[in-house]
């Protein structure tokens, strides 16, 4: 079945903003029934999500997590580590960096799952999600002006926070569906040696 | 446990950009260790997400899905039905109103399974959660500018576009761990019938 009947095309792009963070574009694009329109879309580099396990007995997971304020919100959220992908850096290089900048952690395997796309009426970015096991402790080191608490997660503590609204990231609500999954028998990982 | 150790408090705050779609601010921040440093985010009024449930089998359910194309990404989305709150529009008033605009369905019974927050790095938005049965089809009223196919999607092939990166829209990914664990018997809908 073809798309052409939902497409849009762009007519022009202009930068409105350009911040320390925010990239902002609007463009005119023709609609599929000819007429023009306006997208305002925040323009992002892409991201990385991991899902550290530390742990696989038969009954449960054990999962490094993060605390983390998040401004907009308001609130402290529990995620899965994640950050942006540095400028022509390669994506298992950037789940590498973020894990152990954030946690610590090196892995020995890493398993990637696909990708997501956390805001598609208005924001560019992507994200990988990448699963990594056989973890070994180090030194953590955090940006500045970064503050988060690294703790480890039970997945069945996890999927009850899930259900009772401790949960609401986004990215971190779709891992938990992967881990679901996998725990179910219904889907699996391609784990590879990555040194 | 106090997050005290976390929070970041406003300084000052300022409007950066304000388009037809997109307002973002930039605001000052003092973090946990005193410095200071700077937000920027989008300020969203909320939205509603609806998954609208056909047919409960024992072995599948039959679901109401959207085709759309999102310009940001560039590509035709398979997606639950969801949209933007108005202003003071009451959140159950909200996912009446898009699933009927979208799909040209009404429900005599609705469950809310809680928020999600699809991008808190740079965003305020969150999205309501509810699961709609009991439809009755009618006529739908696309806004202006507005194209997308419905269709109907059995559960066993959702679970499977989601593995394979067929769905990568964050908030349907979320709506499917919920139907996921439903169908397991783990989680369980609080239906309320809501004329």
């Amino acid at each position: 079945m073809s798309d052409a009947h939902l497409f849009e095309s762009q007519l022009s792009s202009e930068h409105v903003f350009k911040g320390r963070l925010l990239d902002a574009r609007r463009d005119s694009v023709r609609l599929p029934n000819g007429q023009t329109a306006t997208r305002e879309y925040i323009v992002h580099p892409g991201a990385v999500m991991i899902v550290p396990v530390l742990r696989e007995p038969a009954t449960h997971w054990d999962l490094v997590m993060e605390r983390q304020f998040r401004y907009p919100i308001g609130q402290v959220m529990i995620e899965f580590p994640a950050g942006k992908r540095d400028t022509g850096e390669e994506i298992l290089a950037c789940a590498k960096r973020e894990l152990l900048e954030e946690t610590g952690y090196s892995a020995r395997q890493w398993a990637h799952t696909g990708q997501l796309h956390p805001l598609i009426a208005y924001s560019t970015e992507v994200i990988d999600v990448w699963f990594a096991r056989y973890l070994s402790p180090g030194e953590r080191s955090l940006d500045p002006g970064e503050f988060l608490d690294v703790f480890e997660a039970n997945s069945t503590e996890l999927l009850a926070w899930c259900r009772d609204g401790q949960v609401t990231d986004a990215k971190t609500l779709t891992a938990v569906l992967w881990i679901q999954m996998i725990m179910a028998g219904q889907w699996s990982l391609d784990w590879k040696l990555q040194p």
